[in-house]
C-alpha cells in the first residue's frame, strides 16, 4: 500500500492518491505518514479532506506535529484546529515550544482560544486535562423524536453521541441518557421520564487515575466532566482512559525500578535525562547498601575465622531479596487495582507468615542437600546457612509484604516499597542473621 | 444507602426495598451484596428485576456467583441465563465446578446450551473465550430507515448497537456501520453506500493481547470475531478489553518479580498455591547464585588478604542489580507497548552504553569521596571498588537492556528477562571483575 501511494505521488497522480488513501483508516494514514520522508509527508498531508487530516493529525508523534505546523501556512492552521477535537488539540500543544503555541493561539477564533487557555491551566492528570467538550447536551423537556432530530442536526462534531447529557438552562447536569435508550424507546416519550438522574460524574481537579478506576468498576464507555457547581464542562471518553491506565502502570513499572517517573518514551528520550531518572534512586540505594557493608566490617572475624561462610553471602542476599521483592510486587499489583486495601493488613501478614513457612522450609532443604552432601561443608556450616536461609525469606517476606501497605496508610505510594528498596532493607537484616547463628552455632 | 435497605427488609418492606434498589447502578448493587450477609442477600437478589438481577449476577465475585447457583431453583437459574450476555455465562461456568455446570446446561435451551459448549473450548485467552454473540446484524441492501427499525426491533437484547455488522446470506462479514453514522444519515440512503467494508477483524483462535493492541491503535469500542471462513461469530467490547489489558500487566508484573502467573486475587489464594507460584524461580535463581559463590570461594586469597574488600560486596552487588534491573524494566515496558522493537536493539544498546557512562562516573566518583575521605580506606583500595563500581553499572545497563530484546528475537517472553534474573547475571560478573581488578591494582 505505502509503496503504491509513494508511486502514485512520483507520477503525480494526486487524485488517485487521495481516493487510495482516504479509504484507509486515520490510524494506518498516520503510520504511513511517520515511515514517509519528510517533504512527501507534507504532499500526502495537504492531499488529505479536512477532517480527515485532523484525525490523522491527532494520531501522529508530537515530533511529526510539530514539523508540519511549522511547514503550513496560518488558513491550514485554522482548518485544523477547526477539525481537531479539543482534547486532541490540548494533548499537541501540551508539548509544543512556545513560539508554537503562540502561533496556533494566533489563528484560533476568539472562543477557541479561551477554551484553550482555560484547558491548558487544569492540572496535569486531572479529569480537565483529559476530557474534551464535544458532547451532545439535550433538555429533559424534549421528546424522543425531538432529541433525536438535535441529534441529527449536531452530532456531525460530537466526539461521541453514545451517551447525552441533560442540562438545565444553567448548563447543570440533570442527568444522562444513552444512544440506545433514545433508538429503543417510542418517539413520544419525554425524555425525563426515561433518563437516568442518578448520574455518576467527576470534577475537573479529579485525579485521572481515580476516573479510571470509576470507568474499571463501571464499565463506562464517556463520564461528565462538572465543575464546582455542577454545570458540565466536559466529558471523559474510553479511549483516553485506556492510555491513562497503561500510563499509570508505566509509572509503576518504572517506580518499581526505582527510576523516576516518566511519559517520555525510551527511544525518544536522550541519554542525559535518561541518566538523570536513574542516578538518584541508585544513589540513595548504594549510599544504603554501605549500612550492610559496615555488618561485614562489624563481623569481620568471623569471616576470618571460616571463610568458606563469605562464599555463602550472594545466595543469601539474592534469595532474600527475591522473596522479599515477589511479596511486594502482589501487593503493590493488589493494591494498585484496589484487591487489597489498607485494612487487610492484618491477612496480609498472617497469608505471608504461611507463605514464607512453606516456601523456607522447601528452599532451605535443597539448600541443605546441596551443601552438606555435595559441597560437604560440614554440618554445622550448613545448618547455619540454611536456619539463616529460612529466616531470611520468613522476614523478607513479611517485609516485603507490610512495606507496601504502611506507605499505602502513609499516603505514600505504595511502588516505591518494590524490589530495590526491600532489598537494600533485607540484605542488612540477612547478614545480621547470618553472622548471629553462626557466632552462636559454630562457637566463634 | 445499605442500611436503608437492609432496615426496609427487616420491616418486611420488599416493594419499597424494590423501588429504591433498581434506581442503583447494577454494579453498586453487586457490591452491596457483597457486603450483606448470606440470607438477606437471597431476598434482595430474589426482589431484582429479571434483567437487572442478570446484570447484577456477571457483577459480583465467583464465591457468591456460586452460592446463590447453589441456593436458587432451576426455573430461577433458567431466568438469569435468558437474560445474561453470553459472554458473561461463560466467565461464570469457567470458573464453576462441573456439578454446577452439568446444572446450568441442563436449565439451557438447546441453542444456548450448543453455544456455551462451542465458546467453553476455545482456547483460553483467545478472542473466542472473551467475545459474545449479542451484535446488531444487518443487510447490505437495506435502508438506513429499515436498519434503524431492524435496531429498534432487536436491540433490546444486545450488549451494544454502538456499531453494527453487515453480514450476507451465509454470515460472512462485508461491512461494519456506526450507529452514529446512520443517525446522521439520511432516511432513505441504503447501508450499502455509507459502510465500511475495510473492516479490521481477528480471528476466534487469536491471542487476547494481540486485539487489546488493535484496540488501543485503532481507539475501537468494539471489534467482530470471525471464524476460518470469514463468518462473523461475535464481537469482543472493549470493557472487556480493559479488564484484558489489566490482566496482562498483572502477568508482567508478577513475571518481572519472578512469580508464576495467575490470574487469581491475592486475597482469595491461599498459602500453598502462592508458595507454589514463587518457589519454582526463587529455587532456579538460589541455585544459580552459587555460582557467584563460588567465585567468591575461588578467589578466598584476596579476601583473606584484604579484609575490607568483603565489606564493599553487598554495595556492589546492589548497585549493579539495581542499575541492570531500571535499564531491564524500561525495555520489557516499551517492548510490551510496542514502543521499542526487536529491531531496536543496536539503538538500545548505544542508549545503554551513554546512559551508563553517566551514570557510571557519578556514581564512581561519590562512592570514592566517601570511602577515599570519609572510609579512609587507601587509595588503591579506593580505585579497585570505584573503577569495579563504574564497570559494573556499565556491563549491568547493558546486559539489562539487551536481554529482554534478545528474549523477544528468540520468541521469548521479555519479561522474564527483568530484576531478579538480571542481578543473578550481574552478580557473577561484578564480583568477577571486582577481584580481577583487585588482583591487579593491589597485587595480591
Amino acid at each position: 500500500m505505502k509503496e503504491m501511494i509513494l508511486e502514485l505521488i512520483e507520477q503525480g497522480k494526486y487524485a488517485e492518491v487521495r481516493n487510495k488513501i482516504t479509504e484507509m483508516n486515520e490510524v494506518d494514514i498516520a503510520q504511513l505518514l511517520e515511515e514517509t520522508d519528510k517533504h512527501k509527508l507534507l504532499v500526502i498531508f495537504r492531499i488529505l479532506p479536512k477532517d480527515v487530516a485532523a484525525g490523522v493529525f491527532s494520531y501522529i508523534s508530537y515530533e511529526l506535529q510539530r514539523y508540519i505546523v511549522e511547514s503550513i501556512t496560518d488558513s491550514e492552521i485554522k482548518n485544523i484546529l477547526d477539525e481537531l477535537f479539543l482534547d486532541d488539540t490540548i494533548d499537541f500543544l501540551e508539548e509544543m515550544p512556545s513560539n508554537i503555541v503562540k502561533r496556533v493561539l494566533k489563528n484560533a477564533d476568539e472562543t477557541t482560544r479561551k477554551l484553550i487557555n482555560q484547558f491548558l491551566n487544569y492540572p496535569e492528570n486531572s479529569a480537565g486535562s483529559i476530557m474534551t467538550i464535544e458532547y451532545v447536551d439535550l433538555k429533559k423537556e424534549m421528546t424522543v423524536k425531538q432529541a433525536l432530530q438535535h441529534i441529527k442536526e449536531t452530532g456531525i462534531d460530537k466526539e461521541t453521541i453514545d451517551t447525552c447529557y441533560i442540562l438545565d438552562d444553567s448548563r447543570k447536569l440533570e442527568g444522562v441518557i444513552s444512544i440506545r435508550k433514545l433508538i429503543l424507546s417510542d418517539e413520544s416519550v419525554v425524555i425525563k421520564d426515561i433518563m437516568d438522574a442518578d448520574v455518576i460524574y467527576v470534577n475537573t481537579h479529579d485525579k485521572q487515575e481515580e476516573i479510571a478506576a470509576l470507568f474499571k468498576k463501571y464499565d463506562f464507555l464517556s463520564m461528565p466532566v462538572v465543575d464546582n457547581e455542577r454545570r458540565l464542562v466536559g466529558i471523559v471518553t474510553i479511549d483516553d482512559i485506556v492510555d491513562v491506565i497503561e500510563q499509570e502502570n508505566t509509572e509503576d513499572f518504572q517506580k518499581m525500578a526505582a527510576i523516576q517517573p516518566s511519559e517520555k518514551e525510551y527511544l525518544k528520550t536522550n541519554a542525559l535525562v535518561l541518566a538523570k531518572h536513574r542516578i538518584t534512586w541508585l544513589l540513595v540505594l548504594m549510599l544504603s547498601a554501605t549500612f550492610t557493608g559496615n555488618i561485614i566490617k562489624k563481623f569481620d572475624e568471623v569471616l576470618q575465622s571460616i571463610v568458606i561462610l563469605a562464599s555463602f553471602i550472594p545466595m543469601l542476599m539474592n534469595t532474600g531479596g527475591n522473596a522479599g521483592s515477589q511479596s511486594s510486587a502482589l501487593i503493590i499489583r493488589g493494591l494498585s487495582l484496589g484487591e487489597i486495601r489498607a485494612r487487610d493488613f492484618l491477612k496480609v501478614l498472617w497469608k505471608e507468615i504461611q507463605v514464607s513457612c512453606i516456601v523456607g522450609v522447601v528452599l532451605a532443604a535443597v539448600n541443605f542437600v546441596r551443601i552438606y552432601y555435595f559441597e560437604k561443608a560440614g554440618f554445622l556450616v550448613s545448618a547455619t546457612v540454611c536456619l539463616t536461609l529460612f529466616f531470611t525469606i520468613m522476614l523478607a517476606k513479611v517485609i516485603g509484604g507490610l512495606l507496601p501497605i504502611m506507605a499505602k496508610k502513609l499516603k505514600l505510594d505504595p511502588a516505591i516499597m518494590a524490589g530495590p528498596l526491600i532489598t537494600t532493607v533485607v540484605d542488612a537484616v540477612t547478614l545480621t542473621i547470618y553472622f548471629t547463628i553462626a557466632t552462636w552455632l559454630l562457637d566463634i
